[in-house]
Parts: structure tokens; sequence; C-alpha cells
């Protein structure tokens, strides 16, 4: 491999790592600018409430405050990031529908006089009744979060391939399980934060966002500007894991604050905010039923979920979709029923997490699939490798997958964790045990509803070839795509990777691209970002053939030497001919985009379409159980990815580590938790129990290896999909240690100790 | 015209205004870093003096104090920024050349902390014997400046075109006067300022330069580093009149700080520092003889000149060969002797001014003309209207000229400012008078030295066309550039000009110009923005006229309307057509690059080369003379400029009044004067007499028509030029009005006064 590529396939340093380790970075919120206002938005503190006057002339009364507005003062169009489901105002109209639920703002000269002023805001309500149970929102008397959403349904899928029923009849064995997933929360480091600078006919929106290019989108669209009015980029982010990836109150509510003030103002969540407003995992209820043969081959799935969408739509109607679309690539079958209500409730909008809406859906099929394997006496491993899918096979529900070694990974992590000599062999059920998951997760998924370009890039050569910008709409948001994407740069051009600086996140100075969500960007704007390195080079070894002696097919150009393939001595430095480029013909610049190719056939359901390419993996983990407490310590994980080619080993490992560390808390220790008037209860970190580097446990990340056609020099996706196993793994394990199935998440300490009680109650009972 | 062209032409509103006049707007010294720190340099108090020793122990113990540096921990590679002549060191490594010169520097956490460490440096110095006055300079036993140049003479020119000696003998006039110009100062009201940060392998450096480009060869050189690891760039300027066109000690000694310390450093001139600093016009004693027939043709000039230095050569060589050059073109005539030294004095280098070399030379060619003329009887604008340019000529010193409006302008002058009712008939000899000068000035001179492109451009369109981005190398000092830039790009793409953001003057971000000085900007940096901006409307035509049923040729592109020429009403709009494009191709990028034609022939001397175009002007002015106190008032003016298609004519009209009020105040008022130590005894802006704008007279700006085709679109040039004639003019007018010639600069209150005085001692005595 380090032969074939030159600067790929290299764990070269992030270039970023130097500012952020040395306190340089700067976030939004570290941002300063002249006569910088402070704005903040005042919430709701009912669940459910009709808006019957806001009386705002006390607040606007208070030095230092320069703006007070209410949805008076604003757009009164909707927005939304799911298509067609646009039901969010800046500022609630008739009505409030959660605890936070938005009503007003002020931008003042301090985040004190902020807070006095917010107090000063009299808002008089008539509560109406709330719902917060999704299975209770769908009665027919239940109250409606949304007028437009009939028992509140706010999606309802119905899916059917292939014909279920009778696959059952003839299974050897049919069993159905229910599950349950909580509501968790993406935790980031930083809160979400944003500086809108509205100066005349030019708005600028500094924010923590996966996406400037969304953002543009759909703030332009709110204020009635052209996009090349509105420019949004983010300067370093703090994490995202899909909170960050629709725009906020925070940059609408700036915005018109700003335009009203004509100051810039930076609006910002604290912590507690952030609970309400960041969109965190859906809570969903899962039904499975699954027919197998007396193999243990899979037959018939039919999942019949329920997913508590909270009152508004967010990224849910995608969420819904990958909840049961997803289920059906790691295992081949051919009969698959999938049935989904996502359902709004008043409590704060659910959206995308880390792995979207599958984790959840796989922890229970993999809790499923472990519960049929044992009434088969099937090892788990063997159940997997037995249904596991091969390259080269298209899915039921018509995803094609042109690669897939999860074969190879189940044995590689069977092989590395011993599992052999331990499943069943440690001091299962009485304290220790194993357990095995499977994922798989996309490379992204195509926005189908715009025919723009996935991704693009821009490359500019300097004068002497000393320097390269690339210009990318990509956004890192501390995974290392800006380090990725210029070592992929430095490889298409043949050139340095220390050479490469990169200008991302920035919708004035790069190119459209999508952002950093559904783990898109090492292949679509990778792949942008190669076919405009590679135009670089073409153009290099144009130039430098006639003076070479050859035509340029004969030419290459790796690490900065040009160079006769046939007669490496001849050569020529990229510098050099870069130099003669300008010099004859101008800037040498490249140019890349990335549409997705047609993959698969036609699809069924509008939100989700299919990836260009899919990562799988399986893991193992090993936990050791305190029978007197239930505490739950997860001892050793052994992680087998097949993700395509890796660019940079080191930042892979870290999304793995890192994939497994949230996957974990959300496995054993984390849950948002409400009142009975639908308040957030453990809305802060020291409640809101994450794990800390402590928990975590001695951790094997290891490879398979596939070459993916669809992806640039074979990439598939690494960032999201390794949290996606991590639920069905952990419950495995812990079945494994206890001998009793916990069905729903999270696996805390005391449902681990209660299950052990009923255990023992059960056996001392028989 | 405003048929012909649609952005173009027109006045519109100047991109950085609003920033610049609400105060947004950041200069240098506004910027704000975290952990900045402060650096000055300790500058000689002797005018020629050896370095004994230098102790900065004291200094290095004063608590804030980060770093003290002298040449031993710089690197001590000599730059300068005339080819072949690098005689600078970052700090002097022997001796000291002038009151001023570069010793040491400090950081410090402040100011206060600064000031206090420089006065701690010790350093014993051997006062050696200096040299002021360029002809002691020259003389066998004078002490030398720099050893390497015999005589101390820095530069010497010696031309000869045709046989002057011969033409003189057949000539029916021959007359010789000796002029001197004064050494004067820019007076930027924003002083220089430098913020460098040497951050790991990059040095980032935040100038208040007029040519980034520049600066980051001759830092990247100093230092041994790659260009591509030195990025300069500037936010705004306030004016640099060429004294901002050298990389100074604040970017040299910033740069070594900034690498010792870690941190970033913010070095200034303060505005004392300035007039040592600043590379002001060079002092030049001029003796010219003309030959004339006895119509007033000239038929040979023979210029003996000589220049004052200072200590250093800075831009002097170019200063020197534009002295001589530069007087062959406004008028024709074919025999012509130039002899130049440029000799190097204990003084502050002197550098480029506004003209550069040229408008002393033109002060006396103009004062020597009229004089001529009052000799032969000929009207001073008949005799310059027998002598003036035509287009297509070429000079003796083998310039080509394409266009050349003189007797146009000339003859517009004399009309609109009543000339032939005035001339000799006002109170001319007792206090009014009016007077007549002529310029040229090349817009650009190319850099032959090097064969990189003198500038190049790159344009990105928006994925829906609502946003253009021009990437352009050059370098907005005030002078609108961004904004005429933004004209011409949007002219050439046929949009709109409102839509086109600007990234100029950073290194890392737009592509290689050579930036703002030579009054380049225009045609150079014009040329590589217009191809550009076509080469994006080429692509937008070509994808859409399959769709509209015509050829590309058939399309044309304006005001963001793609339309059939021979049917109009068959349109697309542009950002339609760029969404197509950027669906169907990726980025829409266009490239832009500009060599300089071979214009002219052979030229004899290297520093300068011929200029793509001339522009010409005729200027009159008519000065009101207190006889009694010599007051001179100028009362009007009359400037009629031949400077090819104007792009934007409000700014245009700005760049001639105020080249006319830098004129002004270099003809009446300013002289950096010295003790008889060398030291500047007014390097203030209270006694250094820079005129207000109560001193402006009524003038008017008007044009005559010309459309070059070495310009893009026709243009020429304006910023630099009209700073030329003023000299000469006033000194034409003020010889009308009191009778009397005063043949050195500048022709002071006293000077006039004591003219006066001996005008009528003379008169008393006849």
């Amino acid at each position: 491999m380090s032969q074939e590529y030159a600067v790929i396939g290299k764990s070269v340093p992030r270039n970023d790592g130097w500012d952020k380790v040395t306190g340089k970075a700067k976030y939004t919120g570290d941002l300063k600018f002249p006569n910088l206002l402070v704005g903040k938005i005042l919430t709701s503190p009912h669940a459910h409430a009709r808006i019957l006057s806001i009386d705002t002339s006390e607040a606007e009364k208070l030095p230092g405050v320069k703006a007070v507005i209410t949805h008076e003062d604003v757009p009164s169009v909707k927005y939304g990031i799911s298509p067609a489901r646009w039901d969010e105002n800046i500022f609630c109209i008739d009505k409030v529908r959660f605890v936070g639920d938005k009503v007003a703002a002020v931008a003042a000269v301090d985040e004190e006089t902020v807070y006095k002023a917010l107090k000063l805001i009299k808002v008089e309500y008539e509560v109406l009744p709330a719902v917060f149970d999704p299975f209770e929102a769908m009665r027919e008397d239940a109250p409606l979060v949304q007028e437009e959403y009939p028992r509140n349904i706010n999606t309802e899928i119905h899916q059917n391939f292939g014909d279920v029923d009778k696959a059952f009849a003839e299974a050897y064995y049919v069993r159905t399980d229910r599950f349950k997933g909580q509501r968790t929360y993406q935790s980031p480091i930083e809160p979400h934060s944003a500086i809108s600078h509205w100066d005349r006919d030019k708005l600028t929106i500094y924010s923590s966002t996966q996406s400037p290019h969304y953002f543009q989108y759909y703030i332009a669209r709110e204020f009635g500007l052209p996009m090349g009015s509105v420019r949004v980029l983010k300067t370093h982010i703090g994490g995202g894991f899909g909170g960050k990836l629709e725009p906020t109150g925070l940059e609408f509510a700036g915005a018109a604050l700003s335009k009203l003030t004509g100051r810039p103002v930076r609006m910002f969540y604290d912590r507690h905010d952030m609970f309400a407003h960041n969109r965190g995992r859906h809570a969903q209820f899962m039904e499975l039923k699954t027919g197998v043969d007396k193999d243990g081959k899979i037959l018939a799935v039919h999942a019949n979920f329920v997913m508590d969408g909270g009152a508004y739509t967010s990224l849910g109607v995608a969420s819904a979709y990958y909840a049961g679309a997803l289920l059906t690539i790691p295992y081949e079958f051919d009969n698959y029923k999938f049935d989904m209500f996502r359902v709004n409730t008043n409590l704060p909008a659910c959206g995308a997490q880390r792995g979207h809406g599958h984790p959840q859906p796989r922890f229970a099929f993999e809790s499923h699939l472990d519960n049929i394997a044992q009434e088969l006496g099937i090892d788990p491993v063997e159940i997997r490798l037995r249904n596991a899918r091969k390259s080269q096979t298209t899915t039921l529900n018509e995803f094609k997958v042109e690669t897939c070694a999860l074969t190879e990974a189940l044995e590689k992590a069977r092989d590395l964790s011993n599992w052999r000599e331990k499943k069943g062999k440690l001091t299962s059920g009485r304290g220790i045990g194993i357990g095995v998951g499977s994922f798989v997760s996309g490379a992204g998924y195509p926005i189908y509803r715009t025919d723009l370009p996935q991704a693009s890039a821009v490359i500019k050569v300097n004068e002497d070839g000393s320097e390269v910008t690339l210009y990318s709409g990509s956004v890192d948001i501390g995974q290392g795509s800006d380090t990725v994407l210029c070592q992929m740069a430095a490889e298409a051009m043949g050139y340095l990777y220390e050479k490469i600086r990169i200008v991302s996140a920035d919708t004035e100075l790069a190119p459209h691209d999508f952002g950093a969500y559904a783990s898109r960007q090492t292949l679509m704007s990778g792949a942008a970002v190669k076919q405009a390195g590679e135009e670089v080079k073409a153009q290099l070894l144009e130039i430098s053939a006639p003076g070479m002696g050859v035509t340029a097919e004969e030419l290459d150009c790796r690490e900065g030497i040009i160079f006769v393939k046939a007669n490496p001595e001849i050569s020529r430095t990229f510098g050099e001919v870069a130099r003669e480029f300008f010099v004859k013909k101008g800037p040498l610049v490249g140019r890349g985009v990335y549409h997705v190719p047609k993959l698969g056939g036609k699809f069924k359901g509008a939100a989700v379409g299919t990836s260009p390419a899919y990562s799988f993996a399986a893991q193992i983990a090993e936990v050791n159980i305190d029978e007197e407490t239930g505490e739950v310590k997860i001892e050793e994980v052994w992680d087998v990815h097949d993700c395509g080619k890796v660019i940079n080993p080191a930042l892979l490992h870290a999304q793995v580590h890192g994939a497994f560390y949230m996957g974990m808390g959300e496995s054993v220790w984390e849950q948002v938790l409400f009142d009975d008037k639908g308040r957030i209860i453990n809305a802060n970190l020291a409640e809101y129990r994450l794990p800390t580097a402590l928990d975590m446990p001695r951790f094997h990340s290891d490879l398979v290896d596939t070459i993916d056609p669809n992806g640039p020099w074979g990439v598939k996706e690494v960032g999201e999909g390794a949290t996606t196993p991590v639920m069905g793994c952990i419950s495995n394990a812990i079945t494994d240690a206890i001998g009793v199935r916990i069905n729903s998440l999270p696996l805390s300490y005391e449902k681990v100790w209660r299950a052990i009680q009923e255990r023992k109650k059960n056996k001392s009972g028989e």
C-alpha cells in the first residue's frame, strides 16, 4: 500500500491540531467584532400553550437593550430541513409546542442586560393540554401538537417487499421481540453559537454549523434574499454529531436582530438550552418479528416502529426512513415489511444524531438475532456469518452493495477476541460476558431532491508551486476532514501534503458542498477534490510533456516530481512546471465536482437515497457486571471495520474510538429525562451521565481491506457508522454476562440490577 | 458610451466606501490577535557611525520584554527592491548610515515597556564623518556611505540618442537652465504597520503594503523560506503613494521577533519614524539644455541630473531612469542626451513617490520650455502644441505611443480656461498669473527581469449565479481598484457590479499580481480580470447555446441576461445558466493572465521598460500672489486628461483631484528639512507643511477621449501621472504672476517674496 500511494494511507498530522492543542483555535463564540451585541431567545415555560399577548415594552426601556423582537418583527415563512415538512417559525405565532419553544428575542450590550430584559418581557399564555407519549399522541382524542398532522402522525411509512406472511408461514422459527430506545443528546463540547451581521445588503453569519451551504439556502429563503447575499462560514467547531446540521433559532433571530440594530449580534445556547434545541436522538419503540429456517437463515422480517418526534419535524423524516431502510443491508433476506409512525409530542424536536435513525433499530435487531440464535442453539457469530451480506449484491429494497467484507470482519473480530474460548466460557450468566454486533452505514446519502452536485472543489496553485490552496465547501467538525481532503488533493496532484492549504466551510470563498453529515465527505467531497487535483496534474503533465520529449500519457507526478514513467530519471519538479504553467497560461486551477452515480434501482420512500458505498463492521465486547450493584464495566472491545481505503489511519481509528465512546454512553448511561410538565430534569452535564475517558475499555480498532469502486481510491465511510453496533453489542454482552435480556435502553445499572434480582428470584422460584 | 457598456463607465459606489465612512474598515494597526506583542526598532542617532558594541542585557531583564534582537539574531542576507542593488540588512552590522538606521528591536507586552526597553539597549558608536550633499559626496575625498560605490555614485546613467551636438549647432536658439527639486515625503494618513506571526512553518504578515506579492518574495528570500510559507495580506490602507511598495524593517524585524517569541508581533512606525523610513521623493539637481528652431520646435535636449539618493538604493535606480527616460514622451524631438548620477548621502533613503522620478524633471522642463517660449515670443500653449506628441509614434528612446491626445487636451484646457483672454492680460507681473504644463505617465512599467505575468485573476461563480468571487492579487490602496476591477469583471462576464465580491491583496487566496504602483492596475490587473470574466462568459454561452437553438457565437450576455444577439427576446438569466453549468460541469471558474505585449523597440537602460500605454494631460493654473507677503493662492485649475477609457468617472476625477493636491503641496509648501547632523527637523505634520482642503483651488477635471488598443476596453492610467505637471504648471503661473522665474522647489512664500523684492530692486535700479 505504502508503495502504491505517496500521501494517502498515512497518518499525517492534522492541519488544525496545533491550533487546537495550543488554544489558538477560535470557535464562533470566541470571535470578537466591534459593536458586538449579545442576543438571547426567550423560550416558552409551557409544553403547550396559546400565546395570548406579548408585551415587550418594559424590556425595550431597559438601558442597554437595543432590540426586542417577536413574531411580528420577522418573516413568517415556515422553515425546516425535511423537504415538504416545513413547520417551524422563527418565533411562535399562535402557540408554543414544547418547553423551550421560541417566543421572542433580545439584543443588548451585554449578557447581564440580555438576561434582565428577557425577564421583563411579559407573555400571557393560555395553557393547553399537552401530550408527551407518542402512543397517547396517536389517540383520536389527543391534543394536536401541529394541526396539520391528524393523530399527531408527522411521518408514516409502510413498506412491503417480497411476501412476508408467506415466509413467516414457511419459517422453522418465528420470533417477536419488543425493544425501546431512549431519547439522547449529542453533547458536543461546544454549545451552539452564531454571530450574525446584516450589513446593508449582505448578511454574514459565523456559525457552529455542519453545513454552511444548507444554512445559506435556508436563511436566504427565510429572508427572501438571493443566496449570494448570505455568507455563512465557520471557524472551528467543537463537535456536531448531527445536532449542528440544521439552522437554529440563533441564526434566524440573530439575523433579524442584526438587521434591526445594524450591529453584529452574537447569539448562543447555554448547555441547558442545548438539550432542548440540539435535536438529539429519537426515542424509538421497536417491535421486530423474524422468521428463520432451522439453520438460522433469515427468511423474513417485520419491523413495526414508533418514534417520538417531539414538537417539530426537524430531520425526523429521514430518521424514520433510515430506521427501517438500513435494516435490510447487513444480513441478506428477501421478505421485509416496515411500518413506522413518527409522532409529534409536546417535547423538544428530535433530529439527526450520529447514525441517525439506525443505531436503535440495530440495537433491537442485534439483540433479537441473539435471542433467535440462542433459541436455535447457534453461536451468535455463526448466525451472523450465515446471514452476512456479500459484495456485489442488491438488497430487497434495491440498495446496491458493491463491496462488503462483513464476513471477513466477523471472522477477524471472532479470532482477535478469542470468541470461541470465551463465549459461554467466561462466568457467563454470573457476571462476565461477551457479545457481538454488526452494522452497516452508507457513505453519504445523496440529496435526490436537487440536481445540484453533492460536492465540488477548486484547487489553485500559486505561481511557483510552493503553495496550493484547496477550496472546498466541506466542513471539518473535528473529524479531520480538512486534513483528509488535503491528503487527497496532494495524492491526486502528485504533490506533498504539507504544501496544501484548505479554505473550507465558507459559502463565499469555497464552492458548494452539502457539508458534514451522513459520513459523506471522505467519499463525496473527496471525489470532487480528487477530480480537481487530477485536473491540476493533467495540466502540468500536458505542459511539461513536449520539453521532456514524451506525451503527457507517458508522464506521472508523485510527491512533487514529474517523471517519465518508463524512465523516472527524466524528471522535473512540480514547482518548476507550475511556474512554467503560470508564465505561459496563467493561474493553475483545477475543478472537481461529484454527482452521485445512478445506483440501485427504483426506491420506495423518497427521503433516503441509496448510498454510493456501504461500510460494514463487526464489533465484539467483553463486559464485567457487578452482580451486587448492577454496575456495568466494559472491559475490552474489538472493532473490525470494512470501511474501504483508509486515507488517514490515525484519524480513522480516532473516529472508531469516538463513535464507540458515544455508543457506549447511549448503551448504559445516557438518557434525557422529563418531568410531568415536559421539562427536562437533567439538562446539564452533571446529571446527564456521559461516560468519561476512564470508562473506555481496552479498545482494538482493526480493519479488513476493501476497495470500493464507487469511492475515490476506494474509500467508504467511518465517522458515523461505528456508533451503530455498540448498543446491540453491549446488550448481547450484558445478556451473556447476566443471563437475562434487557429490552430497553439505556442498560442502566438499575435495570441490570433489577434484571439480576428477577433472574435470581426466577431461579430460586424454579 | 452608456449604450456600449453596461457597467464600466459608470460611477458605481466604491465597495469599501461604507466601511470606511462608518469607521468599520480595519487597518493593519487596528487588528487584534491573542497574545499580541508590540515591537519597535531601535534606530541610530548618528548619520554615520561604526557600531562598536551592542549590549542588550539590561533591556532583556526588563519585565514584560519578550525578545531583544540585533543583527546577530537575524539573517545577514542583504535585501533591497532594486535589482542587483541589494544593500540593506535587517539590522546594521558594521555601521549606521543615517539618523534612523536600524540597529536593534524589542518585542514586549505593551508600548510602554517597548519604549523603556529601547532606552536600556546600550550601543557604543564611533562617529564617522558624514556627507549630506550629493555634489560633496561625489568628491574623491568624501566619506563613503556604501563601500561598494566609489564616489558614492549609486547609479550612473549616460544615454545618447541622435546627434545632440549637431542639433545644438544648427539650432536657432539654445538655452540652458538649472533647476532644483526638494526632498518630500508622501504623508499617507496611515503610518506603516505590520503584524507578523511566525507560527511553526508558516509566516503570516498583515501589512500596510502596496504589493503583498513583492513582500512575499523578499521576505521568503530573506528567511530562506519557500514562497508558499509566507502569506502576506492587507486589510485596508490609508494611502501609499509609493512609500508602501517595498518591505520595511517592520516586516523583517517583526518576523524575526515572532519567530523567537512564538507570538504575533505588531510593529509600527510613528509619524516621526515615517519621515525617515517612507522612502520619499529624491531631491534632484537638474540642468536642461535645449535647442529649438525659430518656430520653437524642439531639436535637441540635454538633461544633466544629479539625485540625492540618501543612504540606500531603495527604488532609486528606477527613479533615476524615469527622471530622464520619460522626458522624451510628451514633446516630439529626435536628439537627446541624458546624464544622471544618483548619489548616496548619509540621509534617509529616497524611493518612489507618486510619479516616481519624473515630476521634478517635468517641473524643470515645463519651466524651461516657458523660458524658451518667452524668449521667442511664442505663447506657452502654442509652443506645446507645436511640439506635442501624436498617436502611433515612437519616441527617440523607442517607447511606442499608440494613443496620444495631448494636442486635444492642450486645446481643450486652453479653451476651458479662457487662456487667450488671460495669458499676459491679468495683472501679470503684478500678482495674478496663469501657467500651463503637460505630462505623460505610463500605465505600469512591466517588470522585465521576470518571466512571470504582470497580473492574473480567477473568478468563481457560485452555484446559482447569485454571487461571484473575484480573486485578484491587486491592491486597493485607497484609489478604488477593488471597485474598478469588480466593474471590469461584471462587464466582461455580462453581469451586475453588485454581484461581484473581491478577494484581493492576499498571497494565499488570490493569484499573483505585482500590486499597486506605477499606475499599473487598471490596465494590467484589469486585463487579467477581463480575460477571466470573458472565460466565464464563454462557458455560459457555450452551455446555453444548444438549448437556445443557436451557436455560442450568436449569443451575448449583458447585465445578467444571456440573449440571442439577432433576437434579444430569446433569453435566459445568468443565474439560471450558471446553475446549469454547475450541475453539469461543476464549479464555474474563469482564469485570466496579463503579459505585457512586446512594445517599442530595444531599450537602453535596464530598469525602465516601455509601458503598454501612456496617459497625457494638459493642466492650466491661475494663481494670485500677495505681493506684500509672497503668499501664493492657487485660484483655479483646469486639468484635461487623456487617460483612455474611463471605468469609473467619480474615482477617476478623485484621483486627478488627489494627484493635483499632492503636486500642489510639493510645489509650494512641502520640504523635508535637516539640521547639520542629518536629523530631520520637521518630521511631524505640524511643521511639514501639507496643504489642507482649504488650499484647494476651484478645480476642473476634464477629459479628452482616447481608446488605447493596448488596454482592456482602451484604458490607460490616471492615479499617478496627474501629480506630474503640477509643479511646472504652478511654476509657470507664478512666473506669469510675478514676472520672475524661481528655479527651485518649493516655490515658497519666502522665495516668492524674495523674488518680488529682487524684481522691484532690479526695476528701481534700471
